[in-house]
């Protein structure tokens, strides 16, 4: 393998699959990104076999292409080397067995490799017919739901984003059984479309990373695992096996209360009242609404009490106690101005509504405290 | 004690004083900030014991004062409770037994004190005739030579700053016994001030993190502790005791070699080289002087290697090994285009110094490789 390359373009595509990096593996050769060069380009490819990674170099984009061929080499230090090389061409050329040397002016570098038949096959083939999705839309569905998922790997299902398609309408859930977010908007996709699969939360939000503004992405779907595909990336993740819980009896329709809030005021009285809660005690906030008042309050033994007020034109009353932690996630996945609180009582969900964006939706449980 | 302020002005001075709050403490009041309320205005106070800081604000920036009075409230909660209050003015209240209510507009909180009268007395005195110093100057000594001081607790004395006044001059030295950095600067001061002493390097950390840009301090010097003062803060750091080890023979006044080198080109090749080595190897490189032709190396067996190259208008020769990071850490030091390397073997101390700043000396012992 020998090449000549622009700098910038080698380490744009070398950060793209460097998100797929081991950090700690059992297979030495996945702490590595895989190069394989023929007459149409540059292959790069790194995988964790959660996530795998692959972006393709195109012989234009390619100074010159001496000789065909492929290495694997340390995805940390190559990745290093070439952010600090300066900013012009860099050769590469593989030299007697799995030594890779990078050259560019006066600086010279000799990485030790590995075989690259080592790599494991990961399959990173295409569908037929791909759905096809802005990046925008998937971007808004992960940020609106993904904080919602669970961390907790005792239930596996539960640290994933639920994915319906039918009918012509996605449906994106996550849920930790204590807190729940939904995203339902209609897109353009044949209404015969019918999929329901869970994605790792954690593999979305490395996707996130990478992808752009601008495009469309397609997504491949297969028994277990889901392509990404845009540009000139593929992006792989394994799916999560097992029935997502049916959720859709959980959300009320009817609603004894429905309270229109500033956005801002909200999420500024509790974001202060929150900081006298604490993670051990489940940041734990009261809500009290009676008299056109909104009174926000904790309370913590050792520390000292917060109260905050505000004026509202309601006429209900309701006692109800909440994580602030989980409210302030779920106020903060709205970019409205107004938020609607719905609740009916002090032992059933609270749902989080704007009457601006009506395709999402967040519900809460209620902490009793007595 | 009761005052109305606006929050800014409280956050700004809170800000200042929470450097010295201690995160770990056997004396639970350290963890507090004292309030003291006169009717010349309000003095807040913390300290880890090792540094004790002191913010004044004048009654003139203070809205009003209702009653004097003092309490200790917890640093970490009454901090972010007031960087979290509407931008307006806050009354301060202290109730029954040291409850402190902090109120703004619609929010209101209750925190538990601490009795002020156990908080330590911490004798932050000035003297009659203090030094006086510009902050840059200060900050310029600090930057360009506490990176060299020791974090090694074996022999405490390095890990503080030797600040040595005599004839008109300020020498500081820091040193960790394998690299050495001295800055001399000629100060407008009375030459009969004679003064010796070290500083804590983590302490004068923590005070250039405080101190602005425009004006002068004062340090004022007692037996066992520094006083810097300047507009309304008082900063105390204890002095670590013990004799500093007399450096002044290490550096030596004659060299075989002298290389001059651009600041930016000798950087990147050693940060670039720098790259496969590893802090357990104490990040070794090799430099190679050799027919006008520098070389810059290293060799990692389990990686790979390194070389940079650099045709330089020299025609001495030497073959010496040091730390990439010390190397680096000295070069930084320097806000000059070109550096200066002298040298004389290569079991003798590497001097980098700058025709363009000659106030500032670096010094870094070689390593064997054989």
């Amino acid at each position: 393998m020998k090449f000549v390359i622009l700098k910038n373009k080698l380490l744009d595509n070398l950060n793209y699959v460097s998100k797929a990096l081991s950090s700690k593996t059992l297979i030495p050769v996945l702490m590595g990104i895989k190069f394989e060069l023929n007459e149409k380009g540059l292959t790069l490819l790194a995988s964790d076999t959660d996530i795998s990674i692959q972006a393709f170099i195109d012989k234009k984009d390619i100074a010159s292409i001496n000789n065909a061929g492929s290495i694997v080499i340390q995805g940390k230090y190559i990745v290093e080397i070439i952010k600090k090389m300066p900013n012009t061409l860099i050769e590469l050329e593989v030299v007697d067995n799995y030594n890779l040397v990078i050259s560019a002016e006066d600086s010279n570098f000799n990485l030790h490799g590995m075989n690259p038949n080592e790599f494991p096959d990961l399959y990173m083939e295409k569908t037929k017919e791909p759905l096809v999705l802005s990046c925008n839309t998937l971007k808004e569905i992960i940020n609106q739901t993904l904080f919602a998922s669970s961390v907790d790997e005792s239930r596996p299902i539960l640290t994933g984003l639920n994915l319906k398609i039918s009918n012509g309408v996605i449906d994106a859930i996550a849920t930790d059984s204590y807190r729940l977010a939904k995203k339902e908007i209609n897109i353009d996709i044949d209404s015969s479309v019918n999929i329901n699969i869970v994605i790792p939360a954690r593999n979305l939000l490395e996707l996130c990373k990478i992808i752009g503004d601008e495009e469309n992405l397609e997504l491949h779907l297969f028994n277990n695992k889901i392509l990404f595909h845009w540009e000139n990336i593929l992006f792989q993740s394994r799916l999560l096996s097992g029935k997502y819980p049916a959720t859709s009896d959980i959300i009320p329709n009817d609603f004894a209360i429905s309270l229109e809030v500033s956005y801002t005021k909200l999420y500024e009285m509790i974001d202060r009242v929150s900081l006298l809660t604490s993670e051990k005690d489940k940041n734990i906030i009261n809500m009290k609404l009676n008299n056109g008042e909104l009174n926000i309050s904790s309370n913590s033994p050792e520390i000292g009490r917060a109260l905050e007020k505000l004026d509202v034109d309601n006429d209900n009353s309701i006692n109800i106690s909440f994580s602030s932690k989980y409210m302030l996630d779920a106020i903060k996945s709205f970019g409205t101005e107004k938020i609607l609180l719905l609740m009916n009582t002090d032992v059933t969900p609270i749902i989080l509504k704007s009457e601006q964006d009506s395709s999402l939706t967040q519900l809460i449980l209620p902490i009793k405290t007595y």
